[in-house]
């Protein structure tokens, strides 16, 4: 356990900065037609977030592998698929950001895309993220066989039995009560698909067999709901300054949260026990899971 | 010519009503949760539309066959790839339509699905239909090769070079003056890439060699600017009530179309240039191109 307090933190900072050089050359370069649609598309995704998801790609890969470096191809697979659920993540933050939709303002610090550009040039970018996503899944240098499995898992975690469906859930529920079985529904498809999907992507990419992924889908299941008990926490102890968004959104919104519905204290009690399951379920992968163990520590323990 | 003149509208109709029944049953139903998403997607995508995309996905898998009846595993490819397209055609209106774009209300004769429904159930249920249309594509059953060149070909088709790409340059060109040039790479980005990419499509799950492929991909050019063509002339010379949407509405809006740039007796002399353009591409297909053809002279001849 020493090692790991050490190592992670350095290790997660190094995969953060691959990610964003990465995004960085497969993103079209603003030079390129329509030069507008790429500055918007770019301003998205580069110079900010917390990369959890790439980070879940690269540790997955890395756990389902069970060994040293990955080859080359498995090194630009891992690459291109966590470039792919970055871009998901970044067009979801720019549709939710709409006024149609959060009506928020600030995202990573910053303007939101709408404010920054307009809502056509960032509806428009939400819009051209998505296919470039499924592209770079396509460019993978593995089995043809292993990309549909990813396409097919990425489609079905973003589309409306997913990450979109989990957000028609949330817009209906403005004001309505929901029951802790409904929130979790919905938060499940809302973000857990897609981090989910992350985990399960590396373990596609690096070849991973039954058992692995099943140790890998327990993990995922356990901390894709850890994710959101955290951010409802946040959104209620958390200031604005800290959090690179508005605190208290949801709370002023009249959304369903964990903690409206749980309590601050039985959402900090849901979440130790989420965090003691991904734990579990890392256990028969050994060692290789190590990383996948931090980013578990990471996300309980996030501040933002 | 005698056969085919009567024989294209029988098939064109019989083409019609399959994939609209494909749809139906692709379509997740509006009893499965979230059943207003599900609501949505099915109103924007059923009942109504030309179907042209996906009559070119089954003209041009027919002709690359160059035998009669396509084996089970090719047709179940096809009625895939031709659903696929028309879902990314469905979600391009739905936010093309939006209040931040074009801001239209009428669309086949009827309300928009953001007047019908409102502008989150818009947006959200465009961005449901685009990875829909992927996962489609992954479940044809047809080698796993095939299958990532199509969903490469339609990533791109759709993604920021393509149709958004043509969209975004759209959006950037209100009361700008184009040149004949720049209107056609808008165009032949915009509505051109998913309109080739349907024909190609129905070329790789047919397994078409190069030599077919590159006649599908001259015919495609051709009937992709052809489309738009017709579209700005009709804009100025058809009235509401028979294009089923808002007449006049670019003209209205300042926006370039081949009329404003070349006049009306310009863009008919183009079109009939790009009509013989298209029957010159199937000529090394023979017979097997004839349905083909016929959407060639449907898409000169529409009135809506």
């Amino acid at each position: 356990m020493g090692r790991k307090t050490i190592d992670f933190p350095v290790w997660l900072d190094d995969r953060v900065q691959h990610i964003e050089a990465v995004l960085d050359q497969l993103l079209p370069q603003e030079t390129v037609v329509p030069e507008s649609l790429h500055e918007a598309m770019r301003y998205a995704v580069l110079g900010g977030g917390k990369r959890v998801r790439a980070a879940l790609v690269y540790a997955a890969g890395e756990a389902a592998l069970q060994s040293g470096t990955p080859a080359s191809a498995q090194e630009i697979g891992l690459d291109h698929a966590a470039a792919a659920v970055e871009l998901i993540h970044a067009y979801s933050l720019i549709h939710d950001d709409l006024p149609c939709m959060d009506d928020d303002t600030l995202r990573r610090g910053r303007p939101t895309v709408h404010v920054q550009f307009n809502e056509a040039a960032a509806m428009l970018a939400g819009d051209a993220l998505q296919p470039l996503a499924f592209e770079l899944l396509g460019m993978m240098p593995i089995a043809p066989a292993l990309i549909v499995q990813a396409t097919q898992l990425m489609a079905r975690s973003a589309g409306s039995l997913g990450m979109v469906g989990g957000q028609a859930i949330d817009c209906d529920s403005v004001g309505v009560a929901l029951s802790k079985e409904q929130l979790q529904q919905m938060h499940s498809m809302k973000t857990g698909a897609m981090l989910e999907a992350s985990v399960l992507l590396g373990g596609i990419v690096a070849g991973a067999g039954s058992a692995v992924r099943q140790g890998l889908e327990d993990y995922a299941a356990a901390i894709g709901l850890a994710f959101q008990v955290v951010d409802d926490i946040l959104d209620v102890t958390a200031d604005t300054a800290t959090l690179g968004k508005t605190a208290g959104k949801d709370a002023a919104g009249n959304k369903p949260t964990y903690v409206s519905i749980m309590g601050l204290d039985g959402s900090r009690e849901l979440l130790h026990a989420l965090h003691a399951q991904a734990h579990a379920a890392l256990l028969p992968l050994g060692p290789a899971g190590t990383h996948l163990g931090g980013i578990a520590d990471y996300i309980v323990g996030r501040d933002r």
